[in-house]
């Protein structure tokens, strides 16, 4: 493709929406026509980018005719039944969804890690790219490195996740039940059944037949495909925190072959899409605050596994912070969309 | 002893102190002449007690006359100053700092788990006992009956650790923060050197040279203490979360021998000291809330470590929560001293 593309955001209103719109206004994503679909309860709304006014127009499966690029974020019902009406109208698809993610012959991409996978698809003639969850990015982007150093054979992750991954409503909840919380009132559940102010719980993705919920067994299945290895052994552990919209996982690898705690501090330090906060004198590590509006994934707590010493078995332990809505999300599929743009 | 025991409380304005109280009064600990001891800045002041008007006197060498049993949590250096004193005075001391749990001859006891170790002291004739940190409780009153019917060989966990942790003024901090952070304002952090409204942080404890922090060398010294068994491989994340009074724990276990999630789960129905919710249809678990001012451990997410599948390593995980204040501290410390009334 010689010009700019046309692009098309499928689900601009939402937190990952509007996410894209500034992704893409930041990095100065190349941009013919810009197209804003969302549901027709939004269809009118005006939205600005780049000094212009765009209306939001409502998602039909007329939306893609001259649309090169469509990136969606409208869950995964709404993927399912207009990514591949967009591909076939030739719009090539970077979906944040988990429609298609454990489908074969669709790339589950995190650029960083796996860029080869996005091969022979072309901007403007279909196909469909698949976002992988946040958590699963957030993890990857810091530890492919080591694996692809050493082998990782393990992991057992416990994650902290902010409310941005249940979507902009969720956020709003928690700022919400916040408030009635110190003003002594009862707090509005409406997004989750439970009070989320000063609480933590158990990821609400439904528990699947292995004890696991869905957010666990994507970090397990997208973790084997991405890295095209499907024994690798990964034990997850996935709860919200009244954060806003950075998460934080605590990591703890087993590896193949010995590395140490500097050696990966090294390794990582020359790694794309990290950054290390690793202060123990001044007991200065990532919090999913500091990680918010940036694009890396902040990595520190970087340790020999003390519990593996005078076993002869490697470990590494981590603690790691991304922004669910950038990162995990809006941003890793612009940067799909900028290896096809290369 | 036939009468019931003069009884002090050392630190009684703190929030461990004031949950002594709470919790001595629910569970009618048979208590003599009651004197409540604090800072010099603290004297003066009145407390009710089961329809007493107290006056808190200021804590000195000459404090513990005629006390039979001291109830300690005034932190480490206050602990070390005047638990000897008190004991030389004739004081049995229940300790709640860190100052003596790893001397050697002190006990270090979780009633649920090792009440054979405060056999030869008697209250009214001195002595020390030592109470664990509060993770490490957390952990060890649902852990410990797995331990002992198929062994732990390695424990991987990771902490959603509450304000109250760090007393008090930390938990008046938080929520003062987070009425600023609504407000828009800047945070105040006094206790915390950074932002603890809507953020996590890795626990404030200082680093050690092995890159863990003291409140993870808690967990593994303290379990290898109480426990009786120095080999037992424990790896802990230790972090903080904008939660008030009860920590949460993912919990990943690597067994000796077999067991399967059912029998984890039968056998912690009859455990001490445990309540199990894990409605894995209702996606419902402990969470910290429900956990709050409440004498139980919860544990839920019981289930078979999916990445142990087809290895022939038995592994299980759990997640479960427990008050700091309560069974983190001044409960387990009553419940020790009952050991020694009955």
């Amino acid at each position: 493709m010689s010009s700019a593309p046309n692009v098309a955001i499928v689900g601009v209103t939402g937190a990952v929406g509007q996410e894209f719109l500034r992704v893409l206004d930041q990095r100065n994503f190349p941009i013919g026509n810009l197209k804003l679909l969302a549901s027709k309860r939004s269809a009118g709304k005006t939205i600005d980018f780049k000094g212009k006014t765009y209306t939001v127009e409502e998602l039909t499966e007329d939306s893609f005719g001259d649309v090169d690029l469509a990136l969606f974020s409208a869950g995964g019902s709404i993927s399912k039944k207009f990514g591949p009406i967009a591909s076939e109208a030739g719009a090539t698809v970077v979906d944040n969804s988990s429609a298609f993610r454990m489908v074969p012959e669709i790339p589950l991409v995190v650029p960083e890690v796996n860029p080869e996978a996005v091969k022979g698809i072309e901007l403007g003639k279909g196909g469909i790219i698949a976002n992988p969850n946040c958590s699963t990015i957030i993890m990857l982007v810091p530890v492919t490195p080591i694996h692809r150093a050493v082998g990782v054979k393990r992991m057992v992750v416990s994650t902290y996740q902010a409310a941005s991954g249940a979507g902009a409503a969720a956020m709003a909840e928690l700022e919400q039940q916040t408030r009635e919380v110190l003003e002594g009132k009862e707090p509005t559940c409406d997004i989750f059944p439970r009070q989320y102010a000063f609480n933590i719980f158990s990821h609400n993705a439904p528990i699947t037949e292995t004890g696991y919920n869905e957010e666990e067994m994507k970090m397990v299945k997208e973790t084997h495909k991405i890295w095209g290895k499907n024994d690798i052994q990964i034990a997850a552990t996935c709860v919200r925190v009244p954060v806003m919209r950075a998460h934080a996982e605590s990591i703890n690898l087993e590896l193949e072959n010995p590395i140490d705690e500097k050696e990966v501090k090294e390794l990582l330090s020359k790694a794309p899409g990290v950054s290390i906060i690793d202060d123990r004198a001044g007991n200065n590590f990532p919090t999913p605050l500091e990680a918010s509006n940036k694009d890396d994934i902040f990595v520190g707590r970087i340790r020999n596994d003390i519990s593996r010493k005078g076993t002869g078995v490697c470990g590494i332990e981590l603690f790691v912070c991304g922004d669910q809505v950038r990162k995990g999300a809006a941003l890793n599929a612009v940067q799909i969309a900028e290896l096809l743009v290369k």
